[in-house]
């Protein structure tokens, strides 16, 4: 029998930090021919090593393939390695670290420019990279018919989820798990405090956090539910009013055991806001909308 | 074969609450002889058509058994219950939210009345009472002897996690687990507000952000191991001064989508506290120790 070689797709990649180093590698490991640039360039030299072409300039590496990555510092690094590259014609793929407003901005400009445009947002750290039981993958918005003729090559470093043709999503769905999780370790640190002056091993209160957080975590769901049909008492278990009351323990203890109650309080005094209007028989969703302006 | 029947464990419950009526159809479920107590009697009406022994006043109630579990609303109603009421040789389990002083002090209190102590913090809405496979449990602290000898009547409504002989480590971890769970709550508010004007249905990023609170859950270990340590940089995948500049992308797009960043900009300030100390390399833990005073 002949054997047939499937040709992989030859990327671009501009940016090898830390984490584009780590995409740079996988599409190395599963046989795409990889054209990369950066700014320093002995980190384009130590990927050529390992088989990739490095090119002497942003605009020459553009100029290599249609499919181009950039994996930047940040939106101005874009702005300045991409002054002066042809892109019509390319298809281009931002994974740079960007607001949703400046993913919408790039989207119009690389139109002007001629190219297809879609943005990124990678949810892992470098070592989740090439790695799918660790389970990083990365959001895209922006041009669908790009996505979909990319699909297979962007799927080598980590697994994709599409959230839409506003360029701006990917970087706003990023943006809104980042801020959930590090509202997570705000707590979590406020739970540590707690037990700090205490003779208790914070390794045996770990698996208890870790079991609990992850417990709850599903509660985002009826949150979702209640925003969309605006019923915010529904299926509620611990009414606001309940709720407010209760906090008062967790504040006095927080007192008690010399710890701040600064990452908590806000929160605590949004629900009060909630409560003052009467609201006492709902959930907690009422203060996503005092968060609104 | 002649038939055996194992009497089961003789049960004195105090406060009617929905959490405490919660508990008491377990007990009526599982045959153990109860009897009752509510401030308003009405609730105690409600269970004597099930089959327990309403009792005329909470001192009648803990003279007719050993073991005498109380629920109430707080802690000065522990007082109000049971001023006049002969706890010697009982073996009283204080259910009812409190303090980790308070929990202690009970603790003294009950000693000087010739009663076992156990505290009790209750992980679970009453919903979840008499559920196994709804996840609740009560961390218990105090007299191991009293937890160990009425283990499986504690275990009855749900499960026990006893952490310890100090009275008040059972308030501690209850209110260490809550309040990490409001962090976790004010990080999924913000994300939620950050969507609100977009034309994005909030369930659909629900499984999103729960899955990712999930998948981020378990980072308190390493959290932990370095607490015990004293090793703050050690398995550190994003370091202080990588995420710190990264916080201004979350705080312009919050800026951008009109939500106030009132839930988060404590915890960024103190993670730029702590990297104006020269700690850049390490992970997040160093915030820790800025909460305690």
């Amino acid at each position: 029998m002949a054997q047939h070689t499937v040709e992989k797709t030859s990327v671009t990649l501009l940016g090898l930090g830390a984490m584009g180093t780590a995409l740079a590698r996988t599409w190395l490991a599963a046989g795409h021919p990889l054209t990369v640039w950066n700014r320093t360039p002995s980190r384009a030299a130590a990927l050529a090593a390992e088989g990739a072409k490095a090119a002497d300039s942003a605009a020459a590496a553009v100029t290599a393939n249609t499919l181009v990555l950039v994996c930047l510092l940040d939106d101005a690094s874009v702005d300045e390695a991409l002054d002066g590259a042809d892109l019509a014609g390319k298809d281009l793929v931002n994974l740079t670290t960007s607001t949703p407003a400046q993913a919408r901005a790039r989207a119009e400009w690389a139109r002007e420019r001629g190219a297809r445009y879609l943005d990124g947002g990678i949810m892992a750290v470098p070592p989740m990279i090439g790695v799918p039981e660790a389970g990083g993958y990365v959001f895209y918005s922006g041009s669908r018919e790009l996505f979909e003729q990319h699909q297979e090559t962007l799927g080598t470093p980590a697994g994709t989820t599409y959230v839409g043709q506003d360029a701006g999503f990917a970087a706003l769905y990023d943006v809104a798990l980042l801020s959930a999780m590090y509202g997570m370790f705000a707590g979590a640190a406020h739970a540590y405090a707690l037990i700090r002056k205490e003779d208790i091993d914070p390794t045996s209160l770990a698996p208890l956090l870790a079991d609990w957080l992850a417990a709850m975590a599903p509660s985002v769901h009826q949150t979702a539910g209640q925003l969309r049909s605006g019923d915010y008492t529904k299926g509620v278990t611990s009414p606001l009013a309940m709720q407010v009351a209760g906090t008062q323990t967790l504040l006095s203890t927080a007192d008690q055991q010399g710890v701040s109650p600064e990452l908590l309080s806000p929160y605590f005094a949004l629900m009060r806001r909630r409560l003052a209007k009467g609201t006492g028989e709902e959930d907690l969703t009422g203060v996503i909308d005092l968060l609104v302006h």
